[in-house]
């Protein structure tokens, strides 16, 4: 299988997106690398890190920077990372794209090169996140800011199968992200939202409550894209603020700090358990190809996991059930 | 000062509402009570407790429940503790009014019976939390879901106001919570607001990320109701997950039992630091008069709390300056 990896994307390219490549490339036999990313840094970089793997280079000298607006870089930057990475999968010289670089770039450039599966409305990125009772999954956490029923009800369809066959749960159940359990509660569209799920299919729950999502009480997590995006991001400062918090505190006086070694083993648990770097990166559902977004800040560890994330979905040929199910 | 406390409202009414009007009677002089809620149930409730203090009952025999649709449930139980503690404040018999019941109603009825500030567009609930670095205000929480961005201006302005005048903190920072830092980044209304508050506040720093939300960069957020309610209510799930995960991993061994002893200080200060009981209620800034909307799960230190906030906000006047601001 070929993954096309974006070696310029994210805080910490293209070291360690190269070494995390260098990582995948030692644990998934049968991978076939394409590095895309201006081919003198990609070499300059193997070379200072002395390893040594299988991969090819596809050389994209241009880059396509983090706070650049997503459609006028697409279009203007034909030679960036993204782009070129993204071209690659629709010539079908390679089955997945992972990227840890601008969001709204490799949604746009997704969309405007690979195309939507046949009848899909709206691509919408989903993140596997872990809960007091396992992995859940939430979408759309940035892809869509401007929601319709109809993009939330297809985000569900998508989910479902994601759920299913990825992570191998039958009839994972769905709630739809809203500010109150009631029905009557939240924005018109959530409301349309609920009736539609509430009509087609049978493991829908209801609405979910924000406060309720690290319980694990339901599988499958619908919502708007500001709303996840916002959800999943003040999360990771909280991990972060209670992290700090807990670890200055702790180490006021000597007794703390001798508790804290016997602690050690359980706050590692705990950082494991937050840490976005074990869960691999997103992938971006609805487009007509394997699409896996880091997280910006994706050491290596991080950048290996989403190679997995793209090598499993390729595996499960999602798209094509998803294609089926939105023709019903 | 009267404040009139709705002792229908909340989980754990009315008994925890009446032990918080109770502990707020012994530590604020001149504060008078009036309990809002069935007067049997009012009665028997402090017969059971054993505790006397000063307070005047007013009844109201019906009650709004949580599920209860605002706008229906405001106009048909009109002798409900929401209406009825509002009707007090319309016609001058008490200065405040304090409820831990149905946030949509309490907004509804404050809206239709009180009114708004003259050139106010929407009440906006606002919530003081704790951050790395001292408090922070958040505004909107979850009144206004339907957001304008003149709504998010006059946000901006109520929260400087209550943050110089309540905090006691001369130009407080402004930030407008969205998905990215960047000026482009999100939906139309909030790029559009963005430019508003830069042409408006000096103080203002621009787009804050959810993520550094808990890292106390910014003094006053402003955002619109469900990103806010979102943020809130995340954090708060994440906080208890996070306790109930940390808590069951110590506890795994004998040496943890032991270390855990040791940190009980930390983790009690962590737990204080999460604990909304300890900031009292969230203001609803822009209606004509002082309403605190205590949280659904309040206790009595967490409605003694919410009396605090509400005898603050009179004593500072701010909806006069408020009302002077908006006129020009």
């Amino acid at each position: 299988m070929k993954v096309a990896l974006d070696v310029m994307g994210g805080d910490y390219a293209p070291g360690e997106v190269i070494r995390g490549a260098y990582l995948a490339s030692q644990e998934f036999k049968d991978l076939e690398l394409l590095l895309v990313g201006k081919a003198s840094l990609i070499e300059d970089c193997l070379r200072s890190q002395k390893i040594n793997f299988k991969f090819s280079i596809v050389d994209a000298p241009q880059k396509i920077e983090m706070g650049d607006s997503p459609a006028l870089s697409v279009r203007r930057k034909k030679d960036s990372s993204i782009v070129k990475g993204i071209e690659l999968l629709k010539n079908k010289e390679a089955d997945a794209f992972v990227s840890c670089g601008n969001t709204g770039a490799i949604v746009c450039a997704s969309t405007l090169y690979l195309g939507l599966i046949e009848g899909i409305e709206r691509p919408g990125i989903a993140l596997v996140f872990p809960t007091l009772r396992g992995l859940s999954l939430i979408i759309d956490v940035g892809a869509n800011i401007d929601p319709k029923p109809l993009h939330l009800f297809q985000y569900a369809l998508m989910a479902e199968i994601y759920f299913k066959r990825v992570l191998n749960k039958e009839a994972p159940s769905l709630g739809l992200l809203n500010i109150g359990e009631e029905e009557s509660k939240g924005p018109e569209f959530l409301r349309e939202t609920s009736s539609l799920l509430k009509e087609n299919f049978s493991n829908f729950i209801g609405n979910i409550e924000p406060k309720d999502i690290f319980m694990g009480s339901c599988d499958c997590i619908i919502c708007d894209g500001l709303a996840g995006n916002i959800a999943l991001k003040v999360s990771e400062g909280f991990a972060e603020a209670v992290d700090y918090f807990l670890i200055s505190e702790v180490k006021k006086d000597f007794l703390g700090i001798l508790a804290l070694g016997v602690l050690r083993k359980s706050f590692k648990r705990f950082r494991k358990m937050i840490d976005y770097a074990e869960y691999g990166g997103a992938p971006l559902l609805g487009v007509d190809g394997v699409i896996i977004i880091g997280h910006g800040r994706s050491n290596a560890k991080a950048v290996k996991n989403a190679i997995r994330a793209s090598l499993r979905e390729f595996e499960t040929n999602i798209n094509e059930e998803i294609r089926e199910k939105v023709k019903n």
